[in-house]
Formats: structure tokens, sequence, C-alpha cells
């Protein structure tokens, strides 16, 4: 327990996010954003040059060479820091989660959770041994409109749900950006480091996360055509598949990194008994609801009849528009609260997505990829 | 041959569409809409009041107590209707087109072309020995911008075709409508008369139409989930189905008569090796065309760079929002321009769907209800 | 009276309309797309042989070689029209309609209604003495969800309105298409044809009228800035107004037919005291009602929550759009409706916009033309 | 000149924000969100204990009674505060500047700059006389498209500009909250803190400022209608303006927060002599360019095609919307890099607004409000 955690800002290290990185960026604006938290150590890269360099435009306290070397180091410091974030290619999430865990030290993990799900489910059991908080950047959970299409769901206005409709569109890949030096396309589209799924790791588990999250309903079974539409590309780009909800609904999931012209289309659409819901993470603030024979209803972050918890998640009026950044935040929002709670002797509260659901995409993954390898065949889970 | 047929407009004869159905004002409005034809026959309802109240209503020279009096008498006479408008539920269609043209008069006929698929072999085996024109009612292909459309895949422009979702998304059959006495409901999910499929056969062939027509490539294999979210429904009102294409392109097509909300959804999306589209029925003068880091173009009917036969189906200068009636006119108008060819000895020029369309439509009900019926395994075609 | 008027499409002619014009063309199908009307007779141009061929395109009965001649042969026929269709450019609408007239046959003109608002005094009294049918195609109004926001503000649901936006943007004059042979650019930047205004004429009075049907409050000052873009080009192609509205509410009127990239963009934003309303034509089955603090409500024409008056000008379920041209209809079947009562002995009804909206329109133009040439003051209606 | 600011995290100080503040948290947010400054000092609140808890709620290294205290012990320190940020009501923004700017702080601060034309000239002399750093927060001046919009017409792509439409409507004062206690609205009613404007001082002169900005053009002459829809509210909440630009061009700016339904809804449209352009600030990473007889393009932040300087202003790649707090926060970083290169001794390059824009509108609050007051007349600048 640390006696005055409640009255400063959290310490926070970060492995990978060096010079270049897209992901490392994010991780920094959004543990900062709400005065939280500071970022004071890293092993930014292996490369030692591009990590000192990347820690000092960051202003940070400590540099240092590897991820073993910081979590022994920053373990034994009366001011170490509190959390650290996981922000380096999938093959190596497990070791470095692993390793500041057993230091005592809380983790921020990028998805997919692990590389195996052999490693996912060492990690829970890691993390129930340790008591201490993981959480998993799951992001697009932190948006106010998806938190209030949960509460929609839950507080019975949509009835119980048929359909749910879930894509997640993109175009990066649609040539072979891996053979032209896109460090990014390069560790993605390599089973060695990126596990046994492409797209479906990379974007297909934000759907299938954000689809259980707001549903609160898990998926029963899958049905599965995964295709490489670039030849020699040894992951899938592109999915198709067919869902079976556990109360009997049915869903479809498309991912695709492939698909001209999109940029980052993650949408869903829920249908019920009684209403719909379609929310768009390109227009983020907002929530279509859907009544039969009633005017469609477009809710919008900020505004009073939004839940508590929307409202939790919003830092502006209604018209101010919050994206990508702010929902991302919320999830370190939530487990700096976790952290606080947990070193204060409390329980955590949660509210953000778990080392459970990274076990979860790592099991959907697999589930996919069996489908599409015996030919689209139905896979329980 | 009809020595007068370029000097004046068609006679047309309608079977069904008696008042308060949807559909045969639709033909009405659209069949006389560019000044071509003139609705003056029809046997619109088994009820003898409600046609001699229809047939008044419209005006018409002559009601008949069925089609088969209508179908004769009208063929023996000189000014006698040229086609005939097949607007009945399904399980009539075969009956009333055979009828017409064993009397040499050309048709036009509502889609599902008919109620199975050995009806469907035996009206193109009577069109084939006829001669005579007949065209179906996918009117969906009659908009601009989805001749646009295929006008762009067509000349190269979008690629190899590598994925395809289609949806066709409405809420009108959420609740039990047939229970209440909704007509339009009773027949649609009654198999003895809607066949063996209900949103599969009533929207999804439009879906499967506007896919082989736009995209110029057949289904090759579907591996299709059905549903009947209303107890005691006895024909699907929600399907999930995977494709994948004859030219290894992959594909969605989902519809839905019970997705809360939704009026009236088809849309399609074509994404390409060099550029994707998307088209909304319900936003219909618009096509989006998407190209890898280039600007999102949104091609509007009207305007001067749309392609030749898009103008061609165009009435109105750009902003001016032509709609579905207009579309549905246009396959009336070239079914007209057609029969006037035909009755003067010229060879038909085609450029609506035929009565192959309704054949591929009826395989494609037969594949996936089968597909289903088997537990959702894929089918070839 | 014609005591057969009740069982037959009524007979209708047209001034105007020959091949070429848009406008014509667009009178042709609205007439007759409710199946209660037919074109049987035309002048349809200056020029004999178009005027011929026109009307043989059109398969009309009769074609005469001026508009005089027809109103009087017309006239004397048993079965002549009952109503003429004025298409004439505007410096000759005042006498074509009152040739007709004075013959006894009922008008539907075009707008603005006359040259000058000296003809426009002399027709209000020609219609007044004749009690005769006489529609002015404002067709804007025609749209169900037009007529659905008057609704809404009749029945107090905006409350007392404080702010109207209204906005009329097109770019087809943008280059001076009038030097390079467009005939309608020709015309309609004439002052010896177009009259006093351009933009405010052509397009600015369907904003003023639109603003007056919907909100039911007159505009009681203007404050105009006018402006010709095009070098040479005599009337006005761009108009910013400021209003002041009979019961002390404000607004705003801009026009322009130079605004890059606009097709037909007329909308109105409507303010109240309660809630606001938003249209735009370019998607006209959409109607957004805002209320402070509450979701945004899209309503959409063939709903059930839509007002009578909105459904009786709706022809199709929700989800089938329907445009320009059936709006136009609309104002076309309450015209023949009227022209039925009128006819039959009993008053008409009306709904449609009159010789007295043709007659605000021209004082409207007027008004701004006055305050623009003052160098932009307010000037009081 | 501070020789390690190169090396370190700039220190901030904040006037106002205290708990309970929208704009404060936003400053909050946006100065430290690219880890380039920390606020480390306040004066938060004249209330003591508002002061206090707001101070340890964003865990301030010192909170100060006043800001004359503040400034002054700030100034002796080694490590005093290298900026303040003024988020006061407007009647205070000239004294708090002041303060800073006698002692040697750079400062970045709310608008309208100050509560008279006087003061924002008095302002001027000051600053340029102490050639410190002075940024205003006209914060919508930070999006990339904006930024984008600028260079567009910068580079001549949009042709001579002939028509400029700004809009700025909101509906958070359509009821008298000044008379229900909510302290934004009393202050922004109240003449003796707000000046002598109120919806026109508080969001007009954001739509002057973007009118400005993007187009490169100032305004020559306003023709203004204010209207306070309120009852006994002092101040307009409403007004239309006519605009006439240097160049020749025409403009409407209209601003409301009586606007029933209205969020935050800034946006502009440019007419140019080639093509056009516009900007909602609600969905703020889309730009439209239109250019006449081709595709409307949609222009998105992220995408390749975008200029430098939007590029600049980006953080994120497409898809992944950035927001208000992103905007906000490229005025700080641009005024922070000009911070360091003051202190480093070398020339400030700009790129935010500053005491110039201030000035401007300043000037244009004076010239609407004389322009109303005097009827509705043209008041050349």
């Amino acid at each position: 327990m640390k006696h005055d955690i409640l009255h400063r800002k959290l310490r926070a290290g970060i492995v990978g996010g060096g010079q270049g990185s897209f992901i490392g960026a994010v991780h920094h604006i959004a543990v900062e954003l709400d005065g939280q938290a500071e970022v004071v150590a890293g092993a930014m890269s292996t490369d030692p040059q591009r990590a000192e360099a990347s820690a000092r435009a960051w202003y940070l306290k400590s540099s240092y060479k590897s991820f073993q070397e910081m979590a022994e180091a920053e373990a034994s410091l009366p001011d170490g820091v509190d959390f650290v974030m996981v922000t380096v290619p999938n093959h190596l999430h497990y070791q470095v989660a692993r390793s500041f865990l057993e230091h005592g030290i809380h983790v921020v993990c990028d998805k997919p959770m692990t590389f195996s799900l052999e490693e996912a489910r060492a990690l829970v059991e890691l993390v129930e041994q340790k008591q201490l908080v993981f959480a998993l950047t799951h992001n697009y959970t932190g948006y106010p409109a998806v938190r209030h299409a949960r509460h929609l769901v839950r507080t019975g206005v949509i009835g119980t749900i048929r359909k749910v409709l879930v894509e997640y569109l993109q175009d990066w890949l649609m040539e072979p950006a891996e053979r032209t030096g896109n460090k990014q396309a390069l560790w993605r589209t390599d089973p060695t480091k990126a596990g046994i799924a492409g797209s479906v790791g990379d974007i297909g588990t934000h759907g299938e996360n954000l689809l259980e999250f707001t549903t609160g309903l898990k998926i029963a079974a899958v049905c599965a055509d995964l295709t490489s539409f670039i030849e020699s590309r040894q992951l899938d780009d592109d999915a198709n598949m067919l869902l079976r909800l556990e109360n009997g609904g049915k869903g479809i999931l498309t991912c695709s990194q492939v698909a001209a012209g999109e940029e980052n289309a993650l949408s869903i659409r829920i249908y019920g008994s009684k209403a719909g819901l379609e929310w768009h993470q390109m227009e983020p603030n907002t929530l279509l609801f859907k009544q039969p024979g009633q005017a469609l209803q477009v809710l919008r972050t900020g505004l009073p009849y939004m839940s508590d918890e929307a409202k939790a998640a919003t830092r502006l009026p209604a018209g101010h528009p919050e994206g990508f950044l702010e929902a991302f935040a919320n999830v370190y929002r939530l487990a700096i609260a976790d952290i606080r709670r947990v070193e204060s002797g409390e329980s955590p509260v949660g509210g953000y997505p778990t080392v459970y659901d990274g076990l979860r995409g790592m099991q959907f993954i697999s589930k996919v990829v069996e489908s599409s390898q015996k030919g689209g065949t139905w896979i329980a889970f």
C-alpha cells in the first residue's frame, strides 16, 4: 500500500512506444489526459539510441535499456512507477506483463492480450494470484455513446436482442505494405509476431469485445470465412463471420484491412424485440436509437438524457466533439482509479476491460481461425 | 406485328393491384410515368366489387372478372393490351404470366418470379419459345446510381472485386402482423402463397439481384443462417448469409424484416483491388466512390461526369431528387422500348431484368434455404 | 359545369415546354402522375416544327401554332381542355394565363407569376372575377415533410417563431452560361424576359414562399444585398437578405446561382420558443425536429406519426424515396381536385399555391430589389 | 532568457478555472495534452476555499489567493511559471493579462480579449512593448481541417472568394438561465461583466475570426440586426449580419444562443470563382470541397493529401476522430513553441491567434453593436 497515493498523480512507466510508434503516442496522451498520472520512466525501444531519444522527447526521468531492467529497478525505488503501459507487439505482451506483475506493478496492456491462448490463460492465473490491476485497452468501450448503448440494453429498452451487425473496415493493408518497409504492417502480418490471426486479431477482437460489452451477451458459435487477398501474405486481411449468440440471437461480424477507402470504420448495430441501436466510431458522439413506428432519435453525448455512466465518460458539453484519445483516456481513468483503490486497501471497482476480456478475445481468435481452416463450419465456444 | 406501335402510347393491362394494394399503385404510376403507356384494362381483384371499383378509380376502359377472361378477350381485340402487368402474390405469378404469354401478350412481372424453382424453369422455356418480352421488376436496378456503379465496375475502375456487403433491412414484420389482419403480411408469411422463403424471397432476392447486376459476378456458394424470430411464423423473417463469388471474392448478404426502426434499408458496398463503392437505396441519388489515400468522392445523379447509362435513367438536373417510382419507371421504360422493337420486327435490346434473372433468384432462394436447413453449411450454386 | 368531370381523367393543354425544355417535361410527368389528367393539346413552341415534333413525342391529339389559337379552339370544343399549363418564360405568363382565363379555362402557371407587379395585380383581379382555379407551381410546398413542418408550427409544437433561416444555393450560373448558348441561362439573365430580378425571382421567391407557407408568418421588412458576380450580367446572381417577420421574429434568406458545387440546395430552418425544425430539399423525406435538451428526432415521410396532410401527400411506405416529381404532382393533384369541384358546382378547397401567393412573390421581388438599389436599407412590406 | 527551457516541460499558471468552470478544465487538458507543459500554480477562485480545493484537485504545487499575488510571487521564483492562462470572465481579462505581462510572464488568454475596445488597444500596446508571447484561444482555428481550408484558399484553389456563410448556433440561453442560477449564463448576459455584446461577443467573434482566418480577407462593412428574445435580458442572444468583404465578396454571419436543439453548431461555407468549401465544427475532421460539375470531395484529416499545416495539427491516423480538446491543444502547442523560442532568444513564429486578432474581435463587436443600434444600417470597418 502506498500511503500518499490519493494525493498525487500516479507514476507510469512505458514499455515500447518509441519514436515512430502510433500507439505509444496515443497511450502517452491518454494516460495523462485527465491530470491523474504522469509518464516518468520507459524502456521505449530495444535500440538504445532510439530508446534514449524517445525518453528525452517525453522528458522522462528514467530511461531503461530493457523492460526487465526497468521492472526490477522501479520496483526497488521508493518513488518507482505505480503501473506500466505495455505497448509492444503481441508476441511480447505476455512476458512484459508478467515481469511487471511479478514485481508487484499494475499493468495496462494493448490488445490482443497475448500471442497465444495458452499465454492468455497463464496471464489470467497470474493476475488472479497477484491481485493487481490489469487493464486491457479495448479503448472503444471508453466512448460515452458506447456506454450509453450498453445502458439502454441493460435497462431493457431494446428488448430481447435478435440481431447484431458489427463491422470494422480499414484499407491500410490493401497493398502489400509489409514489403515496402511499413513497420506496423511488417509485424502485424508476421505470424511469429502477431499470432495466428491478422485482421481478426488486430481489429476483429475489437468488434468481438464491442459486441459482448454492449449487448452483455456471449457469442456461442461462429462460422468464419477468412481471406488473405494479398499474395504471399500469411495472415488474414479480411474476415466474414456469422455469429450465434447465447440467447438465440444472430449476428454478423466482418472485418477487413483491404476495404478501399475505409479509414477506421468500426460500427455496431443492435436490433432487439423493442428497439434498435446504431453507433459508428468515426462519428462517436452520436448514438442512433430506433423504435418501430416512431421517430429515429439521434442521441448525443453531453446532453442531459444520457445515462450516468455515459456522463461519467464525458468531459465537454454537447457539440464539443470528443474523440479517440478521450475514449482511450477513459479506460485509463477507470484503471487509475482502481489502482488508487487497490493501493489504499480498497476493492477494485472495474468498468474497464480486464484480463478476462483479454482471454475472451484470444478464445475468439482461436475459434474463428479454426472455423475458417475447416472450410467455414460452425464452431461452438 | 403492330404497325402503329411507334406512334401511340402502349396499352397495358394489369392483373392484381386492386384497391389497398401497395404494389399495384406503384406499377400504375411507374408504367405511365414517361407518357409511353396507359393502363386500359384490368382484372384487379377476385372480389368482383373490388375489381370493379378499382378499375373505375383508375378510369380503365375494361374490367374483367378473371385474368383468364382478360387474356382471352384482350388477345382477340384489334386494340387489345400490348402487355400485362402481373402484380398478384407469388403463387399465382406463373399461371398468370403463362396465360398471357400463350395469348401472345408481353409480360412485366413482380419478383420473386415464381412460387417454385420448377415453375421458374418452365417459364424460361415458355418465354424462349414465345419470343415475347418478359421483364421482371427488380426495380432497384433502375436507379441511375446503381447503373453508374455497374459502369464503374465494368470499366475496371474498381479493379478485381474482393468483398461485397449487401443489406436489406426492414422492420414491418417485427410484430406478428400476419395475426392482426395485415393482408401483405398474411400472404408473405404463408408458405402456400409466398413459397419456401420469407424475407429471403421478398427482399433477399433484391439483394442477390443487385449484387450480381452491379458486380457482374455470380454467387458461387452460400452459407446461410435463417431465423424466424416471431413465434409460430413459418417462414424466415431474418437471414445472415456468407457468400463466395465466382472470382474468389467474398461477400455478405443480410436481410431482415424484424430490424427495429429500419424502413427499407437496401444498400450495397463493393470493395475492389483499386477502389470501392457504396450506395444506399434510401438516399438513391448518391453513390460514394472510395479510393485509397484519396478524397472520398460523392457522385450524384444528374451531373456531367455520370455515365451514359446513368444519364439515360435520369430525368432531372442534379439536386432535384428522383426516387423509387422513377427507378421503377426506368424498368418499364426499357421494357416498353423492347416491346415496341419486337412488335416492329426488331430484336430486343434488354437492359432490364428478365426471365433469366428471375430464374437466378429462384435458384438463390433454393440454395439459401437448403444451406440453412442443413445447419448453415456451404452450398455451391 | 361539365357533368362527366368526376368520371374521367381531366384534359390538359400546355403552352411552352417544347423539346429541350426542363420544366415542360416536369409538368408533363407531374400532371399525369396520379392518373387524374392527361395532356392532350399543346402550343409547345413558337417554332412550328419544334411545336409539332414536341406534340408528336407526347402523343398529343392537337398541336397549335400559338397559345391564342389554342385557347380559342379548345374553348369551343365539347371535349376541349379542362385546364392549361403555362410553362413559358416569365414575360409571357400574364398574357397566356389571361387568354385562357378569358376563355373560361383553368390555369396552372409557373413562378414567378408574372413579369411585373402590375401584371400580378391585374391577374389577381381577373382570377377573382372569373372564379376559375389558378394554381402556381411553388412545387416545394408539395413535399410531405414541408406540409408536416407547417402542421407542427400550426399546432403550436414549435412555439413562437424567433428565427428562420432559408437558403437556396445553386451553381449553374457561376460561369457566364448566357454567353455560351445556354437557353435557360439566356432568358433568365435577360431583364426583358425575366423581369427586374435574376436569382431572387428564379429561386429567391421559392425561399420566400417556403418561409411564409411553413411558418404562416408574413415577412414585414427586408434588407437586401444583391450582387452580379459575373461581369456584364445584368441581373443579380446572388442575394443576401435580412428579414423581419410580422411577429417580431427575425430571418435570413440567401440565394445564389454562383455557389460552387451546389446543386439545388433549398433548405429551411425554423427556431421557435419551444422547438426547431430543419428541412433540406435534396433529402426531402426527412424533417429534423429539435427540442432543447432532448434527442433530435428524425421525422420521415411515410411513418404513422406524420400528420394527415403529410400522409395525403405521400404515395409510398417509408423508405421508398419520393422526390421532386412527386412533390410537383402534389400541387397538380390538389389543383385538379379543385377543378373537379368547381366544375361540379362545389366550392374550391385549395391547399396549393394560388394567385395570391403569386402576388406575394412579386411584391417580395419588388421590395428586395428596392432595398438593394438603395444600398441595403430596410424596406417595409 | 531561460537556459533550460528546451529540455523540460514548461510551467504554467492559471487564473480562474476553479471547480465547476467549463473552460478551466478545457485549458487544463489542452495545455498538457502534448506533454509540453504542466500546470503548477493557480489563483483559481476569489473564494479561498474553492481556490484551495481546485488547486488540490489538480495537484498544483502552489495556490494563490489572488492573481496579483501569483504574478508577483511566481515572477520572483527561479522556477516560477513560464506563462499564465487567463480563464476569468471578460471584464477581468485586461487587468490579469497586464499584471503578468508587466512581470515578464507570457500570456494565453480567453476570448473576447477584453471588456472594451479601449482595453484591447491598451493591451496591444503593452504586448508590443514587452515583446512577450500573447496567444488568444480562438481554438477553432486549431482544427486541422480549418487549417487545410485556409491552405486551399491561399493556394488559389478556391479562386476569388465571392460568398461566405458563417453560422454559430446554440440553444443554451433559450430559457432565462441567468435567472435560475446558471453561473455561466449569469455573467455572460451581464453587461458589467461581458461587455456591450452577448452572443456576438461570446460566439459571434469566433465566427468573425474563423472567417478572416480561413479566407484571409477582412470584413469591410457590416449590417447587423441584434435581438434579445428573452424578456429582460440586457444583451443580444441572437444576431443576423450581412457582411461585405474587402475584395468585393459578400457574406452572412448569424449567431444565436436561442436556436432550439442546436448544440455548438459553428460552420463556415466559402464560395469562390473556382470552388467551394464547407466545414462544420461538430464533425470537425471532415472538409467538403466542391467544384462545379465535378464530384464533391470529402477531405478528411489524417489522409496523405492534406496540407503540411493540417498534418502538423493532426495526431492520429485518419478515422481516429480528434476533437475540440485536440484543436484547443493545437493553439497551446504553437504558443508554447513560441515561448520556447522567445526564451531562447529566437524570434517567435506565430500561427496561433494573437493580440491583433483580439483587437480585431473587439472592433467587430463595436461595429456590429453600432449597426444594430442604428436600426440595422451599414457600418464600415
